[in-house]
């Protein structure tokens, strides 16, 4: 299964891409930053998200997309961009007819490192872990990125063993 | 002139063509809402309303597109939604290479009625006369999409006539 993780931003956009499934080590396919000038104007600043998610997906082909869940109790200054970049990740995805799955930070924070406080620092270090990298993915938007693709393989992963012992469990009754 | 006036939201995005100048009366094109509904996800309905608003630009093909401007202080519980419509209503427009223009709410009210406090109805009554209908357009959205339009319109010729008195004054300088 490959996922793409997107930690939405007007400014940067944080895109990575795992491949893997449960119980398997991990591997990272490619991370990087999708950025926008402040000296556009929102419309264009949206379209440029738009395509570069585009190019993302088209260039990797994943099997679901894992976005980061906003919420209005966030910074207000940034919270309305982060707001409509996600819709923008959501719209994209979707359009082509992928799984969209939202995560919140502490799901992602909690699937990652078992606790749902941990800092950012320390979600870089279990990304690093995980996919067995030399250093921490930089920026810490990239590194989120990476940690909700995870968060998305691991708990996906989980729902669809569920799925399948729940309707295994409806034929032998 | 042609502007459509677009009043975002996840349930229902109050669309509204008008047509017209500055100092001349302005004219209803077409009204309407595009609804989708709470049962599907959220990244399916950003994709509804993505195809909504194509149709509309595609059927009345305006000049310009005009967005009420969000804010992080508004009602919590669907500031959210408000926002990724809003953000799907500019990347449609912008990537059409549409000029799209961001008004806030009492922007809006004081166009149309002289206050930036007029409450939902002076608005809609407001519309009704402006464009010389026979009752307010409903609902509420609606006219508020109308409300945006005739907006734009009446500001934007007003800045475009600024622009034009201010480069003739900069060619006699």
């Amino acid at each position: 299964m490959r996922v793409l993780g997107i930690d939405p931003g007007l400014t940067r956009c944080g895109v990575g891409v795992v491949e893997g499934e449960v119980g398997r080590p991990l591997t990272l396919v490619d991370v990087g930053v999708i950025r926008t000038s402040s000296s556009l104007a929102v419309p264009e600043r949206l379209v440029s998200i738009e395509r570069g998610i585009e190019a993302w997906l088209e260039e990797h082909q994943p099997d679901a997309v894992a976005i980061e869940r906003v919420f209005a109790r966030s910074d207000v200054s940034t919270v309305m961009g982060t707001a409509q970049a996600s819709g923008i990740a959501m719209v994209v995805a979707a359009r082509r007819g992928l799984r969209v799955a939202l995560h919140t930070p502490s799901e992602v924070k909690a699937a990652v490192s078992g606790s749902g406080r941990a800092d950012k620092s320390q979600v870089g270090l279990m990304v690093t872990r995980i996919l067995r990298l030399d250093a921490p993915p930089k920026p810490a938007d990239a590194a989120d990125a990476l940690a909700l693709a995870i968060t998305q393989i691991w708990r996906g992963g989980a729902q669809a063993r569920l799925d399948a012992a729940l309707a295994a469990a409806g034929r032998n009754r």
